[in-house]
C-alpha cells in the first residue's frame, strides 16, 4: 500500500524514541497532551482542506458518509477547543502527537498516513505577542532533544504575514491570499515558473516586486530593517499609509521571535519572506523548519498564528502552533542511526526441559517484578539454539537455571557468572539501544 | 459524533498512564512493539469481518476505494509477518497498541473508535502448547499491572475448541462453526433464545446437549474431569472415539492453562465451557475476561489460539494472542479513578512586567534542562490572578522571579522559601497525579 509506511521492529524502536522524546520535551514546557477522534465530519474538513486529499468514510449497506479521516490536528482542535471551551483553563496549552491521513501522491518523506506532533497555545479574546517567540522556542528545544538521535543542525525560518500582506496592498495587489499562495510555491517551482504564476494575479510589477520581498532572507535584526527600507523606497511605497504600518508591525513581530531564537541559542533561526504557508487561515507569524543536511526533505516544524480560526458569533480564540512531521523526520533519522536491539528482554531464561520450564517461568517471573525484560526460551532445544536465538533477537544475556544454582551468561562477551534472580542486574551498557551513525 | 469517545485532559491523563503501564508490562514479558497502518485492502478486511462494520475510504474524484480501516490488530498482524517473514525472528512475540474502527451500534463500554492492546506468539511451523498459557499469564500480569489505578478483580475464562467441537461431532453436529457462534450469543441472549437458535443448526437433542456443555463452569481441575466425565457419560459419548479423543486433548490443554495461571496466583482463572468466540479461526484455547464489579462490561480482554490464519500455500504461522479493549476498559476506570492534575507544569513562573518576561523566561529554562515541566505566567497580571490559572491547572507552586532573589510558594500549603533554579525540586508528594476513589 504505497504511501502508507510501517517499520521494521528496529525502525519502529526508533520511531518510538523520538515520539517519547518529542512528548517529554511537549511535557516539560507545560503542554496539556489530547488526543481527539480520528475522524471529523466530512463537511467541516472539505471547508479547510483540499478534497482531493481527504479520506472519506463509507459502510457496506449504509448511507452514512458524513465522516473523513483528519488531514492535520489543527482542526480537531478547533472543535475540541470550542465543544469544551466552558471547562478548559485559557490561554490553552494543548499538546497533541497522532496519525493524520492525506491522498497526497507519495513520494520521499510524503506519506498518506503520518504522525504529526503539534503544539498550540489558544486564548480566549486576546492572544498576547509573546506566544508567537514561546511556540517556536519550544520546539527549536523540542528538536534539539533529537540531537542524540542523530537529527543534524536545522535552521527555522520566519515570516509574518502582516508584514507581507502590508507590502502587497501597499504595492497595489487586491487578492493577497492567491498571491500568498502562489508565492508559497517559489521553492517547488523556482523563480521564473513563479513569476508566470504570479503575474496572473498581480501583474508584471507586482510579481516583480512579490520576488524582490521573498528574496530577503536576514538573520541579522538590524540588517533586516535596512533591507526592508531598501526594498519600500525601490517600490516607492515608504510614505506613512496604513499598509506600510501593517508592514511594520509584522516586521516588528517577527523580529522580536527572532531576537529571542537567538537570544536562546538557536542559530539557525532567521527571517525568511518568502515563508508563506499555504493555508488561509494565518494573520501573524508563519514559521517552517529545515534540516541543514537535507533541504530537500521539505519542511519539518511548521505553523503560524491564526486568529479567527476557532470562534463563535460572540467570541473568538485566537491561537499560535506549530506541528512537527514525525514521520517525514523520521524517513531522514531512518539514515542516521540504527537499533541496537530488537527485543526489548535483558535476559532470555534458557529452558532444559518442558518437564523443568516452570523453573524458567519462575526466574522469568521474579526478573519481571524487579523491571527486568526477560523472555523464556520458546523451546528446550539445544542449548546452541537457544543462545542463537538470543543473539538473533540481540538480548545480551542467556539465564541458565537449575535446581543448584543460577548462572547467567553475557552473549557477547562470553562471561558467565553466577547470579540470583532477585538481585542480579543487567549491565547498563546495555541499556543503550540506539546507535547514532558517524 | 456519537461512537468516537474524546476524553477530558483530566481523563486523558488516565488514558495515558493505563496506556503506559499496559506497554511496559508487555515490554517486561519480552514482547516486540509494532506499529501497522490505519488501513488494509477493503478485499482482506471483508473475508474476516462484517461488511456492515467495516469503514471503507473513499477519496473525492477518486475511484479509490480498495482501502478500509482495519477493525483488528490481528489481521493486520497476519499481513504484517507474511510480508516480513524472511526477517522475524520466530516464534515471534509482538505488542502492538493501536486505535482500530468498527461501525458498530454505539453502547455502554462499545464504541466506533477505540484503543486495542494485543500481544500475540507467533511461529513457523509449529506453536508449542505452552504459549496458550504464557500469553494469558502475561495478560493477568497486564491487568493486575493496572490495580493501582483502581481496576479490581478479574476472572479469566477460558475454553478450547477442541473440547467444543470434540463434543459438538461426537453428538452428531455437523456444522460445528455455526453452533458454536450461536452457543457464543448465550451470554446475551440467555438460555431460553440461544435455544431456540441453536435448535436450527443442532436439533433439539443438539441443542439439549451444547446447553448442558455450556452449563460447565469449574475453577477445580479435578472436578473439571468429573463433570465433563459425566457429560460424556449422559450423552453416551463416552466410549473410545477420534470425537472423544479431540475432546479430551482439548480438555487437557485448557486444565494446563487453567493449572499454570492457579500456580501463579491468579486465584479468578477457571474453565467455562460456554466461552466460544465469535471469530472462526481459533482451533486450540480461547479466553475471555470479566471485570467482576462490572460483568455488564463484557469481556476486556479476550483472544485465542489460530493455527491457519497466517499462512503461505508452503507453511503456516500458528500464533495465539489475546486483546484488550483498553477504551472499554477505561470507560469503567473513569468512575474509579481521577486525575489529580490538570497541566504537567510542577510550577507556574510568574511576571512582574512584560519588560521583565525573559528573566521567567530563563528561569523556566534552567527548570526545563533538569527536567522540570512549567510554564510561564501567559500574562503579567496581578499576582492573584496568576496564582489563580495555577490552581485552576493544579500546578503546585508559584514561582516569584526577581533581579534579587527568587522565591517558589506551594500554593496548597501556602509556604514560601527561597529557591535557586538550579537545585530547586518540587515536593515527590505532587508527583501521584492519579487518585483512586475508595
Amino acid at each position: 500500500m504505497s504511501g502508507f509506511p510501517e517499520w521494521s521492529p528496529e525502525q519502529r524502536i526508533i520511531e518510538k524514541r523520538v515520539l517519547e522524546k518529542i512528548e517529554e520535551s511537549f511535557r516539560l514546557h507545560g503542554f496539556i497532551n489530547i488526543e481527539t477522534c480520528g475522524v471529523e465530519s466530512y463537511e467541516s474538513l472539505i471547508k479547510k482542506g483540499d478534497g482531493k486529499e481527504i479520506y472519506r468514510l463509507a459502510k457496506a449497506g449504509s448511507g452514512e458518509e458524513n465522516l473523513g479521516l483528519h488531514f492535520d490536528l489543527t482542526l480537531p482542535l478547533a472543535r475540541y477547543v470550542l465543544e469544551r471551551r466552558g471547562e478548559l483553563v485559557f490561554p490553552f496549552r494543548r499538546c497533541q502527537i497522532q496519525k493524520v491521513w492525506r491522498g497526497e501522491r507519495p513520494q520521499g518523506g510524503r506519506y498518506r498516513e503520518f504522525y504529526q506532533a503539534d503544539i498550540d497555545i489558544v486564548a480566549q479574546g486576546e492572544l498576547p505577542a509573546h506566544f508567537e517567540y514561546e511556540v517556536p522556542l519550544a520546539m527549536c528545544h523540542t528538536l534539539k532533544s533529537l540531537s542524540p538521535l542523530g537529527l543534524g543542525a536545522f535552521s527555522m525560518h520566519i515570516n509574518n504575514r502582516k508584514l507581507s500582506e502590508g507590502f502587497y496592498r501597499a504595492i497595489g495587489i487586491r487578492d493577497v491570499e492567491e498571491t500568498l499562495r502562489r508565492i508559497d510555491k517559489l521553492g517547488k517551482l523556482g523563480v521564473r515558473k513563479t513569476r508566470e504564476i504570479l503575474e496572473e494575479v498581480a501583474g508584471e510589477k507586482g510579481a516583480e516586486a512579490c520576488l524582490d520581498l521573498a528574496q530577503i532572507e536576514e538573520k541579522d535584526p538590524e540588517r533586516l530593517s535596512e533591507r526592508l527600507e531598501e526594498l519600500r523606497a525601490k517600490w516607492k511605497v515608504d510614505s506613512p499609509s496604513p499598509e506600510r504600518d501593517l508592514m511594520l508591525e509584522g516586521e516588528r513581530d517577527a523580529e522580536a521571535v527572532l531576537s529571542s531564537l537567538l537570544r536562546s541559542g538557536f542559530e539557525g533561526a532567521r527571517i525568511d519572506c518568502a515563508i508563506a504557508r499555504g493555508l488561509d487561515y494565518y494573520t501573524g507569524c508563519v514559521y517552517e523548519t529545515f534540516l541543514e543536511e537535507d533541504l530537500a526533505l521539505g519542511s519539518i516544524c511548521s505553523g503560524g498564528r491564526y486568529e479567527n480560526l476557532i470562534s463563535t458569533p460572540k467570541q473568538s480564540y485566537p491561537g499560535v502552533g506549530m506541528s512537527i512531521g514525525v514521520s517525514r523526520l523520521l524517513s531522514h533519522l531512518f539514515s542516521k542511526a540504527r537499533a541496537d536491539r530488537v527485543s526489548p528482554a535483558a535476559a532470555l531464561i534458557a529452558v532444559w526441559s518442558e518437564e523443568e520450564r516452570w523453573r524458567s517461568d519462575e526466574v522469568a517471573r521474579t526478573l519481571r517484578e524487579r523491571g527486568i525484560a526477560c523472555e523464556v526460551s520458546p523451546s528446550a532445544s539445544k542449548l546452541g539454539a537457544q543462545i542463537k536465538r538470543a543473539d538473533r533477537l540481540s538480548i545480551p544475556y542467556v539465564w541458565f537455571v537449575s535446581a543448584e544454582g543460577e548462572e547467567v551468561k553475557d552473549i557477547r562477551t562470553g562471561e558467565q557468572k553466577e547470579a540470583d534472580p532477585a538481585s542480579w542486574e543487567p549491565d547498563p551498557k546495555y541499556a543503550a539501544d540506539i546507535i547514532v551513525r558517524e
